[in-house]
């Protein structure tokens, strides 16, 4: 969005009823320091850096396996050596998932290895059947019970590709829908096309859930070309698959939630909410995902702490590396679970789990009376190619469990149209990651953490009941 | 090359001294030919077809694996299918080398798995030791005997792209010389940055060889972003590695050269020779190495046989797809000693084995009374887009032997920018080729086999002492 545009957006924003004595508004002193946060932190590296040390000295970090010890260690090392006013961890257990070995093979005349991966949350077991393809989930879901007995069902669906990820909508339900389906119509085994856009070798892998009464069954993705291949060979005859699969739940595990906190000047008891996840699938060393979200948001708050003590915030800045995000945002649910007593004190919350891609808008449900200093906002974002949608609305997973009790909640929208070439896969590496892309996602959350933390007035947090499903 | 500047090379190379009396020709009734062949392959999918059936049927078809039978029965069954006049087999016997399983492992603080692979021929075993990398090989050939003891060589040489594929001269070398070098300074593992100019988690193959005398060691090389991993590791400190392969060679087996013919109008005994080799490494189905060198031959061999008898050129077309190239051009030695005594009867040989990419230039180097000849096969290929190097030599890895002992050879350079982000990789597969660019190069292959077929006159073949070491 042109600046002019901008301005209209924010008159237009401003045209409805306003309750003008309690309007949010941000301080002229504060925009300025705002400005010199976005350049000091498009010439830094302290983000690549936070990432490349997290990628590198950790590697994968699934949730409940001993690097996922070691990643909370380093998360607490790292807020500390960023200069965090205080450091402090929240227990978070879970159901340890464990992914030990996985093959998948077609059988007979054109015997070869597909790469597959089980998907998250799948038994093991080895299965052998013949393959049946759906198009999609609802061809699936409408398959007769007993029409697959004996079989391997095939859910062939092509994810598209798009800046705003929106492709993933349906490929996910697939991979989180499509075992439950299978089960149901009689299958012994599922395989998926993967949720996901490039024509690489490398299976995506993410969590999958099985309905309540089900026996589940071994569930696996296919790479995308070998999507294509098990397809091609199927255009020529039926298709004998092998599933062989050794993984499953095993026990309980407890992580942390490693928290960060640069203290507020005059109101620490408030707080702006931002992090990322500190685990990762298993198979890359979750650079974009979301390496990068913790990496973003560490930086952005050390920028912020390294402030004269006078242009500090008013409120506490408070980064949050969440733990096991990808099995079902444990660390997000354990978060609002125990700050339920306290949405009033969480001025607005942003997460950045969404790759590294350049952030192009910026968007939030707020109330009229804060629209002034959401539009403020905006405008600090602006020099960073940001836009500002009026109408948009969006918040990051681990911060949604906190948000449907009523925290406000921005959404710095990246661009993903690589995203889904690596997310979930061997393939998620540092190597992925533009430094001056990230450099400008710290920028934007530098700035959108410390206007928020010093508004005059709230972004309409309060209290409300917890939405079912979050 | 414009066409002015075409037809002006052809003078230059036609200034020099010329035996009129027998200077090689092309006929125009046979420039006719070749032009309706080149605008047909432009239009035909066969090229892609026999592409798609061997890397969807066969799949992956290392030499000496129960896939390379399937190969051979394909191949026969495929020239057949492709109207080819006479198809037999010959023998080729090599050592059966096989891959089962391969880990790499970073052990320590930052404990985890890197993605890498077996180097063909690499014996089994397991070894820890420290890392000791090296930037190229000529610094671990200069390491003291004893240096490295109980240690893992690492050499981590990044390879250039070019159209060319001149990088991989000095990184292959790093795959073929490196390990026995690592032996000679005392270490018990070698480990390399992948002959490959990609950044995606495909360690990259490829036959390595232990010099005489030489205990033979585990050897691997590790993907390009975990490369980079490894590196980064060692500049934070010293690292340990455990390299587990289960892997080495395992016996004798005999595949088959598979050759079918386009028996020639009037000189039925003299051939012209093209091909592709039939085998692949076991990761990828082989795609572009070399399943579009066999594909591209054969199609062009049918374009040839599919014309009216009387427009049959005088010599008979030979496609080979030959055995076993990549441990060894076994295929393409066992060829050249089976006709060591027929070499005058081979007009000229080509050989496509760099992938799928645009032909973008023709080379050969031919006795001046055949230049003239020469220029008349560039000017037909001229429309193709590709250019006559008048300076340039080229011949294929497998028509190499028998190059060497005296077959006139020809080069078509295929535009090999891409070919090492794939090549001897799982993701050498059917999605990385560009169906119009094959169907260039069937184009090409078609005008270059007709025309020399029918050339009135010869281009140099004739018996020479077999050079050493090819």
């Amino acid at each position: 969005m042109r600046r002019t545009a901008l301005l209209l957006a924010l008159a237009v924003a401003l045209s409805g009823p306003l309750h003008a004595q309690h309007a949010t508004k941000i301080g002229n002193a504060a925009m300025t320091t705002a400005g010199k946060l976005r350049e000091q932190a498009l010439q830094a590296d302290t983000g690549w850096k936070v990432v490349e040390s997290l990628t590198t000295e950790v590697g994968p970090r699934l949730a409940g396996s001993e690097a996922d010890a070691r990643a909370v260690t380093w998360a607490i090392a790292k807020f500390k050596a960023l200069g965090y006013d205080k450091v402090w961890t929240q227990p978070v257990s879970f159901p340890r998932w464990e992914r030990r070995s996985e093959s998948v093979h077609v059988l007979g005349g054109s015997s070869q290895s597909l790469h597959a991966t089980a998907l998250g949350g799948s038994p093991g077991g080895t299965v052998e059947g013949e393959i049946v393809r759906f198009a999609d989930l609802a061809s699936l879901e409408a398959a007769p019970a007993g029409s697959l007995a004996g079989k391997i069902a095939y859910v062939d669906h092509t994810m598209s590709r798009a800046r705003d990820g929106s492709g993933y909508g349906a490929a996910s339900r697939i991979r989180t829908r499509g075992p439950s389906a299978a089960i149901r119509a009689g299958a012994t085994g599922y395989i998926m096309r993967s949720a996901g856009t490039d024509l690489h070798r490398n299976p995506h892998t993410g969590i999958t859930r099985f309905d309540e009464g089900l026996a589940p069954i071994p569930a696996a993705s296919l790479s995308l070309p070998d999507a294509q291949q098990l397809t091609r060979l199927l255009d020529i005859g039926p298709v004998r698959l092998r599933i062989a699969l050794d993984c499953g739940w095993n026990g309980e595990y407890t992580s942390q939630n490693v928290i960060g906190e640069i203290t507020g000047r005059s109101k620490p008891n408030e707080v702006v909410v931002i992090g990322g996840h500190l685990d990762s699938w298993d198979q890359g060393t979750g650079a974009i995902d979301d390496a990068a979200g913790v990496g973003i948001t560490m930086a952005a708050g050390h920028l912020i702490g390294s402030l004269p003590k006078a242009q500090r915030p008013a409120r506490t800045i408070r980064v949050i590396a969440f733990a096991n995000e990808e099995q079902g945002l444990h660390g997000g649910v354990a978060y609002a679970k125990s700050q339920a007593g306290n949405i009033r004190n969480h001025q607005i919350g942003a997460e950045s789990d969404f790759g590294a891609g350049r952030i192009y808008a910026f968007q939030s449900k707020v109330p009229d009376y804060a629209k002034q200093a959401l539009g403020q906002i905006a405008m600090a974002l602006e020099p960073l190619g940001i836009e500002w949608r009026t109408d948009g609305e969006g918040c990051g997973p681990d911060v949604g469990p906190i948000a449907s009790l009523g925290m406000a909640c921005a959404g710095l929208a990246q661009d993903g149209t690589d995203y889904f070439d690596y997310h979930h896969t061997p393939d998620d590496t540092l190597d992925k990651i533009d430094p001056q892309a990230l450099a400008q996602n710290v920028a934007a959350y530098a700035v959108f953490a410390y206007l928020s933390a010093d508004a005059q007035g709230d972004f309409g947090s309060a209290p409300k009941p917890a939405e079912a499903g979050k």
